[in-house]
C-alpha cells in the first residue's frame, strides 16, 4: 500500500508531479485555487479537494508546488490547516530562498510537522524519468522516511543536506551559473552581430569550443573548491592572459557602442584579483573576491 | 616542396607553431625577442634569423604570435621591414580587437601584402592536432591560398569571413561567452558555500544539470538569430519565471552580505525587457538589449 499523499498546487508542474504519482500507486489528493485544474487529475483517479483542509486530511505527505512562498503561507498557515499538519511531511517544491526555506522549517517544525525543501532542476515533462534531478534539504530522517515517494519523482534524486536552506542554494548557484553563460551568450552575439558575422557560425563555433569552456569550469571549481588560486604548471590559461583577452572585450564594446555594464563589473573583479594575486595568479584567485567579505564595491570604486 | 614560412615570436604557442610547421615540412625561419627561446626550434631543423628583417627575406607566410598587437607593430611597421613585405602574407596570431585587425589590414595592403588575422582556439599543445580550432577572417584568396600550411596547425580550422576583424570578434564573442559562465560559477560557488554545502556537491550537480544549461544556451543563440523573442509552444522558461527565480539569487546575496555587483547589472536589464515585452516573452527578449542602441544607462537608471 503506497502512502497517501496530496499535491497543492496543480498548474504545469504540480500535474505532471500529481500524476506521476497517481500513477505510481499513491492515493493522490489534489488541489488548486482553480477547481479546473484539477479535473483531468480526478479523470485519472486523483481525489478532488475542495479545501486545503480536505487535501490534508488523509494525507501523510504534502506536496506544495504554487506560485511562490507567500502563496504557500497563504494555504498552510491558517489555524484550521496548521492544526492538521502535526506528524506529516510537507515537501515544498515552491522555488524560494534559503531564508524561506529555513523560516518555513522553523514553523512546520513548532507545529510538530516535518519539514523538506525540494528544488526540481527539470522541466514538468521530465518529471518521473530516470534523468530528472530533483534536490532536498532538510531532516534525512524525513527525507529517509519519504524516499520511495519522492524517487517517483524523479531517478536523480539527491539528499543535499540537513540545512534547510541548502536545496536552494543549491538550486539558485546551479541557475546562477546558467545565467551567467546566457547573459555571456547575450553579450557575445551582440558583438559578432556588429562585425557582421551571423549567428550560425557563432552557434558552429560555439559547440566547437565547447570542450574547452566545459573543462574550464570544472578547474576553476575544482581549484575553488582546494583553494588552488596560485598560478602552477596545470593553470589553464593565467589571470593575466586572462585580463589581457578580457580587454579586446571593453575595447569592441566601447568602439561599437555596445553596452558594457556587465564586462565593467567583470573587470573590477579582474583589476582587484591581479591587485592582490599578480598576473601569474589562476582565473580561480577570483574565487575570493566573491565569498563572504570578499570585495566591498569601496574597494574597487 | 612546402612553402617556406617564419614565425615572429616563439614564446610556448609560437614554439608549438613553428615545431608543427616544421615537422609538416615547411622551410621555417624563426625569430624570438629572447634569441634563446629560438635554440630548441633551431635544434630541430629551423632557420634561426638574428633579425626580423633576416626572417622576412624568404618566407612566403610570415605567422605572427608576439604579446599584442603594438609588439607586433613594433616589429613590422619600420623600413627595413614594410619593404620586405610585398607579395607575402601575414598571418596574425597575436590576439587583438576587431579595430587592430582592421588598421593592420589598411596598412599591409598599402605595403602589397595579404592579411589573414586568425584566432587560435586552443591551447599550445593542441595545435596540429585534428580537433584544434582555427579561425581567420580578411581575404578568401588569400586564405585559400594559404590553407594548406594552415591546416597543418589544426584540422578545424575556418574562414569565417571577409572583414579583418571577424576572427578577432568571433574569438572575443566565444571568450565573452566563456567568461560569463565562469564568473557564474565564482557566484554561485560564493552562495552554495555560504550556506555549509561542499563545493564537490556543486560540480555533482553542475554535471547533473548540465544537458538543461546546454539546451538553454543554444535555444538563446537559435532564437536570436530568428529574432523569436516572444514566448510560445517551445519557450523552456519564460522571462518572467526566470526573474523570479533571480529574485532569490538577489535576496540571498543581500542577506548573505555576498557581493551583487553582477547580479544587479543583469537585473536591471531583466527590468528593461520585462518592461518592454512582459513577463511570457522569451528569455531571448533580453538579447535587442546588448545590441548596438539597445539599451543605455540612462534608460535604466
Amino acid at each position: 500500500m503506497k502512502r497517501p499523499v496530496c499535491v497543492l498546487g496543480t498548474g504545469r508542474m504540480g500535474s505532471s508531479i500529481a500524476r506521476t504519482l497517481l500513477k505510481a500507486g499513491h492515493p493522490t489528493w489534489v488541489w488548486n485555487r482553480t477547481a479546473a485544474k484539477c479535473e483531468p487529475l480526478i479523470a485519472m483517479g486523483a481525489k478532488g479537494a475542495a479545501t486545503v483542509e480536505d487535501a490534508l486530511g488523509a494525507a501523510e505527505i504534502i506536496f506544495v508546488n504554487v506560485l511562490d512562498h507567500a502563496a504557500s503561507n497563504a494555504l498552510l498557515k491558517r489555524d484550521r490547516v496548521a492544526s492538521l499538519l502535526a506528524g506529516k511531511t510537507v515537501v515544498q517544491l515552491t522555488s524560494g530562498s534559503p531564508r524561506l526555506a529555513r523560516e518555513e522549517a522553523d514553523w512546520l517544525g513548532a507545529q510538530g510537522a516535518d519539514y523538506l525543501d525540494g528544488a526540481i532542476m527539470a522541466t514538468p515533462d521530465f518529471i518521473g524519468r530516470a534523468e530528472a534531478a530533483l534536490l532536498y534539504s532538510g531532516s534525512s530522517r524525513a527525507y529517509e522516511a519519504c524516499l520511495p515517494a519522492l524517487l517517483v519523482l524523479g531517478g536523480q534524486t539527491s539528499h543535499v543536506g540537513e540545512v534547510p536552506g541548502q536545496a536552494s542554494a543549491l538550486d539558485t548557484a546551479l541557475l546562477t551559473q546558467m545565467w551567467g553563460g546566457l547573459f555571456g551568450a547575450l553579450q557575445g552575439m551582440a558583438l559578432v552581430q556588429v562585425e557582421g558575422l551571423e549567428l550560425d557560425m557563432f552557434r558552429r563555433q560555439l559547440l566547437a569550443f565547447k570542450p574547452v569552456v566545459d573543462a574550464a569550469l570544472l578547474d576553476l571549481v575544482d581549484r575553488t573548491a582546494r583553494c588552488r588560486f596560485a598560478g602552477d604548471d596545470a593553470t589553464l590559461a593565467s589571470l593575466g592572459a586572462h585580463h589581457s583577452a578580457f580587454q579586446h572585450l571593453l575595447e569592441a564594446c566601447e568602439e561599437q557602442g555596445l553596452d558594457a555594464a556587465l564586462p565593467r563589473a567583470m573587470d573590477r573583479f579582474f583589476r582587484q584579483a591581479l591587485a592582490q594575486d599578480g598576473a601569474d595568479a589562476d582565473f580561480a584567485a577570483l574565487a575570493p573576491l566573491f565569498q563572504r567579505n570578499g570585495m566591498t564595491h569601496d574597494a574597487v570604486a
